[in-house]
């Protein structure tokens, strides 16, 4: 079996030390070098417990490295992911970016949402976006791929059969979703200490969160018609884990046959989507530490409630990164991806 | 001052056990009996830290001794209290039941969500749903009060500026809530045990909840106008406390300003309900431990979502029943609800 | 009842927090200052939801207003503490001091256990340790009160009886004790972090432990003779709490029934130590949220294990200088400890 | 490479469960049964998330099906291990004890720590005990591997650098350790409630342990002088992982240096323990997760504290029974033991 060469920039948050974890477990990968800000010189045995000689490297040394990859991850803010992955791709390696600067097709999104001025239209319009089970056959011919975010992967997996199967209204929809802590990234505030979040439970960019546009898009390809929808994200007093709660109106006249039907058929043969029966069936322990989604639904006249999980830095983040490096390279699709 | 005799029925659920909390340090209360099946014949001095002289007794015991109290509170499940509080009102006290089975005016929805028969329909009609901030002209006048339910409280509290002032489409609303563990009352099985809850997130009874209908009966009365709502409870792994998440759509051309407004107009003179900016500014943990509800809103083009706060087994329970009790006596509504 | 004037210095800490709650519901008590550095102008009522129009102001005003109080709480560090403390004893004011300042009667341990020389000499000779329990008769003529420190308080509660009967020899004590979170402080660091401390346990300064002294002074009073111990704190994911778990050679003949009653002898009238049966029935959640100190023993051959239980920032600090205020101005030693 | 025949008894406890996890990705190993009482019938696939075509069966059809295979696992309390064992061992197999049955050498003391009569004696001399690091010489030929418990593994990995270089009075050992609710087993009980365990702490079977004698045991083997200890277990509220924190007077002239190259001696070419820098380096959060110990220890004046943390499932039972399991059978140590 081949090797492939590959690097990670930006290994020592918390989505790049997954990342990294996995593709050291990986068997048909060579981790060629791993950098961070934090921990430059220091070794990747000591600090992640991996099996590899290497030690983290500045960004720049990691750069200089891309063109030897066959493909590098970015684990970076989005305002640095949108700068390198130009540069990377330049030299010729191909890119899966876990940040959201290549996610949205419409650039004119990016200064409200990311606070930025999207300055690589080009790359935007070429990159494709990585969520397998709803769009896997695009994903072996791209150079860049636009890793999905993490409630965007919970909420567009709990919803898309309703929208593909054309059961629900695409405007109709309410999403109340929760996260736990490792969602925000490293934080050394007050906010993020032990003493403010055990036992609290609160929205957050309530009405204009990054991600609601983004889920938007993803619906409204798998529907074909524009969606849209409101977003309530929350903050959850565990370490990880996104359970995504999705109300939808019903078309008049779906049956509740109809609905798990589609439900059924969507992920019959998707190894890391799980249906259970039912919307309170879907539990996040069930889903956190696995790369699996876990998806329910329930339906009560002319409501459907989808509820899905995820775990944020595996099938939200990382595992999916690495289930699309397998198919951008012609691996088996579920390769390394349970570390 | 006078001082009212009163007893509690169920006083060692948590809800009990808050109760019998508050009204021992009220200051205007002498506690006649506390009853309870766990711990009949041991001392409350000893099991809820009260300076108390009164033992568990068993609860005939109590309904024997409520002819000659003021007023009995009872913190039992609804089918018990289904069968009590009829008694308990011939005996000649007033009632303040904190369980479901007065709560709601349509007795044919009691098969369906409480999975019982009410055949008490008379005291049904005379009860009054003691929510003072919504409906406090009424409580002073009741024989029997039927204290809120958790979930309806917070839920009814986040959305009755908007139906009131009829901002918004009163059949558009969708809810999604988070309680914490003691919401469920004392439960000796592995499905509430701290392996399966720790880190834990899960929707339950959705689209079942009994609550459903008890919230929509609230808003419609407030709003006049019949109210509809999609309803998803969650369990979260924290013993205390209720935030709802509530998804309204506003009528056509209603303005931010209109919507904080009427929630700054709505609970300006409420000692217990503090509004606060905008529905990220609500925290779970700023409610618990105490009696007051907080509720924040935020609105962004046709919708605005309103999220509230309350402890669950104080302002969802226990506390807005000594409110409801200070009402009915003309005390200061606040009396003793601090503990 | 007359009303006695207090202040606070350094009330926007955990426990100057609780403080400054207890005080505001004290009932003998008009509070007349409050500083702290980070609310500086913020509203007490706003801040720590306390029914007071006073508002937060820098120290020196504290200090400035020090002379017309009775008395005035310190809950700073202890370099602050340090210099604050002769000021306000000079300005004619009582002083409870509740960092580690004035604990240590040997001055010569302050550089290596606190990191500061101590220059007030002759104020740590005149300053009176304010453990109720042990050391009553010397409070009420106190000028300085040294309030215990939080480790100090529970270990000497569960040693003392021993000590003072002469049971134990006294330098064979082991004690391994565990804290929670809220006894570091405010902390806005990674350490401290949700995703740091969530699901871990793991000790700190072993055998460096700035109360280690504390803690054997007070046992050679309790016990007339030189006390030593080998001290372990441990950092446990839990807001509050404190429960240390202390090990002692019984001397030679020493029965369990002659252990048992020095115990049962020791609290009697103890108001705020409860007694309870074995070291196994003390829970760390009996004792937060309340003023009181669990104690039990278990003996086996000729070792006894003692635990006990304190909320770190009531018995441990805040409600443990009310109870020393009241001795001072002739109260009730328990009004206003309950809150 | 030869595949070994193996079978599980008890696969549905925490710690059969985690066995059966490691089992099945282990690479050398084909599972033949899974037995357990409350899943018989149902799939390991679905209940375990393996990768295996296996149901669950009956205790009874395990054993017989033990005869053809080539190691037997058992992960049942002792009072079943104590009858199974010897069946399994006259069926021919190996077995690999994971409960307490054949860890005492003085059967004498079963009575009193396990509350059973032992009836099996010559295999309980024949059982070699499975602590790797401690007895490696000892483990390939044995028939019957006794696997240490959790804590004993903790304290004993903690203290053997110690007694074995006779660096510390043998019989001055005071050990406090947590551990996860893990530990405890599956429970479906009020005391293992969610709302029983959050925010609480507490030590239980103070000085009654049944791992006291099984420590002593390991340490005077290890000293080869009579070793003995004070020990108290403590209940945190965390799902996994075991801190023990144990201290130990050093013998006369004993140096700083000399301790810290006696552990540095000890683990040196030890794969699966991890010695790091003092005492307060070791945190449960390491460990967890992980078929690694993580050792530390630091030393005042004439104490050492050693303290070391490990998940109680793996290294305190499961992946220390693949250890054996391997070290039985001539594979290298660590294969599957990260799962």
């Amino acid at each position: 079996m081949q090797t492939l060469k590959v690097g990670i920039i930006g290994a020592s948050g918390y989505t790049g030390i997954e990342l990294a974890r996995l593709l050291a477990r990986h068997g048909g990968v060579a981790l060629q070098f791993l950098t961070s800000d934090r921990w430059v010189g220091e070794a990747a045995s000591a600090r992640l417990n991996l099996d590899s000689p290497l030690k983290f490297v500045p960004v720049e040394q990691g750069v200089a490295l891309a063109g030897s990859c066959d493909a590098v991850f970015l684990a970076t803010p989005a305002e640095s992911a949108l700068h390198l992955v130009p540069r990377l791709l330049e030299a010729g390696t191909k890119v899966i970016d876990l940040s959201g600067a290549f996610r949205l097709k419409d650039a004119s999104l990016y200064p409200g949402f990311y606070g930025l001025t999207h300055d690589a239209p080009l790359w935007l319009a070429k990159a494709v976006y990585g969520l397998p089970e709803l769009f896997r056959a695009a994903i072996p011919k791209a150079q860049l791929i636009a890793n999905p975010g993490c409630y965007p992967t919970a909420v567009a997996l709990a919803l898309a059969p309703l929208l593909r199967a054309k059961l629900a209204e695409p405007t109709s929809l309410v999403v109340s979703a929760a996260s736990g802590v490792s969602g925000a990234g490293r934080k050394a505030t007050e906010d993020f200490s032990f003493m403010e979040l055990d036992g609290d439970f609160r929205a957050y960019k309530t009405l204009k969160h990054q991600h609601t546009p983004e889920i938007a898009q993803t619906l409204s390809m798998v529907g074909g018609v524009p969606a849209s929808l409101v977003f309530t994200p929350h903050l959850l007093p565990v370490k990880r884990g996104i359970l995504a709660t999705a109300v939808a109106t019903l078309k008049s006249g779906v049956s509740t046959a109809e609905v798990t039907a589609a439900y059924a058929e969507a992920y019959r043969d998707e190894p890391l989507v799980t249906v259970v029966n039912g919307a309170d069936a879907v539990r996040l322990a069930q889903a956190v530490g696995t790369p699996r989604a876990i998806v329910g639904v329930t339906v009560e006249g002319n409501h459907a409630v989808a509820i899905s999980a995820i775990d944020n830095l595996l099938k939200g983040a990382a595992s999916q990164a690495v289930q699309n490096f397998n198919l951008l390279f012609g691996l088996d699709e579920t390769q390394g991806v349970f570390g």
